[in-house]
């Protein structure tokens, strides 16, 4: 029972000068990846941050403010968990076939493209031995453009899920989904994969999207409500969730500034995910600054990142289709919407 | 002019009970990795410690101390700059077909090896097209063993070199040694792939051992001793250095002083290389504790780490052969003892 009803929030990561999103879908089972590329000029600034206690990274120490490297050329959000981090080798290479990366010398081959990635948990959706490699991430480079992306059960977002604080039986899909806000001309634009443990709520009414579901298995259960109450947290395998995404603006921003614009990132998960950053969760936020519009007020654009990812974490889940694995579904919110179960969502 | 001499220091990373160590060296072109497993038991506690400024990684976020995973599988030493994170994935392959690996549900391909890996620069040194990939990570552990790895050209440091703060035409060949040492039946062991900027000298007698070489060809400049004097270092292309390396024990240690481990480590390094940690090198060194023997007091431990961290770069520029490329030629610190034209070489 999908229902594809309009999204939210307007706008993707994709309005920020500078960047193209592309996704690869594994048709075999859902999984794949997505991509930014920031192939413009010599790159984006890029940084990141990283809250969850349960990450899976390749190239992320390079962006520590102080280090050397200061421009990065893609970053890449995968499914897969650590097996996914393969895909970054396959972006690299498509960059390179386009002469793309950091020139390390002058003979052939003395390139190398700098792309940083962060994995999510999906290994419990279908085959498992079925993960995203460096096909994938070529695939998803190949796919890339400036056109506003697919959102819900596509790319990184393919085989994410949401709400499984008490277990696996009561989670809904989750997806992968964009966002942007512009003041004066200048852009923040998010994309992030949303595969949490918590529940993603609109932050903006405060009206919960997708969750952990009660035993009607057609409404929320509410799961900080329930913890608050006194119900115990089912235990989890180590690393079974994580949201990861990208902020991006066409700013200019000092490498610092984007690090610091990838956490105000993070408060915008904060708002649309609860709980966020658990023990279970990797959740890494990755900044891309292209420089391509002009420099606004940095506070400014930090609240824009905050609202941009919150935004895309809303989309995220109602741009998902369910999906139905043997015996187990996972259902959508748009799915519970057309139940037309809860009456806040039957509104929105 | 290849001498093998006798190392200076005994012992190998292979001496810390549960620690098997196996490189693959490419054939094709100096390049290649070394593969640290831990797969006795449930894998070891693993940290790491970032120093250099241009640093490649990945699975580094997870070592965080306040990060849920606590064990780490293997540990990968790779050239060819961030193109050989992909070994890493040869690596996991490995391991999975071992049935080694964080389990994340029962069914086929759940299973998660962690493999935290580090890069090393050095795509000047033959054709630049050839770099390490999953195949060779895979070879690497298939020749790994609880034996002494062999040293110098080999594995991770087949196409490292030293000594090139004033430009490559002055740079020696260097290498990857490996050292132990022991208190009590508690052994710390080291295997450190050595491509620094600096020069390699013998933190015990001060003696220099490999590095910029003077108008000469056949003596050894001294890089800190001429950047005193005001000769300026040459302009870098980034990132096109860095040493690499594990410090080990089989006492039992907790993730945070897995970390302290790996930084005691870098006093080593700190010792033993100079100038070390500077913008173009990526210097990371993880930790891993099997726990197998018994715990010893963690300051003497850290004294054990920085001691064998430091022996196992004197043996790696002196393990190390001479490598002729075309028209250059970069000579090891055997061939420069073999010139006889420095003394306190020739009496070492």
């Amino acid at each position: 029972m999908n229902t594809d009803l309009p999204l939210p929030y307007p706008g993707a990561l994709t309005d920020v000068r500078g960047i193209e999103v592309g996704h690869f879908t594994d048709p075999r089972r859902p999984t794949g990846c997505s991509v930014a590329l920031a192939r413009a000029g010599a790159g984006a600034v890029g940084g990141v941050d990283v809250r969850g206690a349960a990450p899976g990274t390749r190239e992320t120490d390079l962006l520590e403010p102080g280090n050397l490297i200061g421009v990065v050329h893609a970053v890449l959000l995968t499914g897969g968990s650590a097996w996914g981090l393969d895909a970054a080798g396959g972006v690299m290479r498509w960059l390179e076939e386009r002469g793309i990366g950091l020139p390390v010398g002058r003979a052939p081959g003395q390139i190398v493209p700098i792309v940083p990635a962060a994995v999510l948990f999906d290994l419990a959706v279908g085959d498992a031995r079925i993960r995203p490699d460096a096909a994938a991430g070529h695939a998803a480079c190949q796919a890339a453009s400036g056109a506003a992306p697919a959102q819900g059960s596509v790319g990184a977002g393919a085989g994410a899920t949401v709400g499984k604080l008490f277990g696996p039986a009561h989670a809904m899909k989750g997806g992968i989904g964009s966002a942007s806000v512009s003041v004066d001309g200048v852009t923040v634009g998010a994309l992030i994969a949303v595969n949490a443990l918590g529940d993603v709520v609109d932050p903006a009414s405060g009206t919960p999207i997708a969750g952990a579901r009660a035993a009607d298995g057609k409404t929320l259960r509410g799961s900080v409500a329930a913890v608050l109450a006194g119900e115990p947290p089912l235990p989890l395998l180590a690393g079974t969730n994580t949201t990861i995404g990208i902020v991006a603006t066409d700013a200019p921003l000092t490498k610092a500034q984007a690090r610091r614009l990838a956490g105000a990132g993070h408060d915008g998960l904060a708002r649309a995910i609860r709980p966020v950053h658990t023990m279970s969760d990797g959740d890494t936020l990755f900044a891309l600054a292209t420089g391509q519009t002009r420099a606004l007020d940095f506070n400014a654009l930090c609240v824009m990142a905050a609202e941009a990812a919150a935004r895309a974490c809303v989309n995220a889940v109602r741009a998902a289709h369910g999906l139905r694995l043997g015996d187990a579904w996972l259902p959508s919110a748009s799915d519970l919407i057309a139940y037309s179960s809860i009456p806040a969502l039957a509104g929105g």
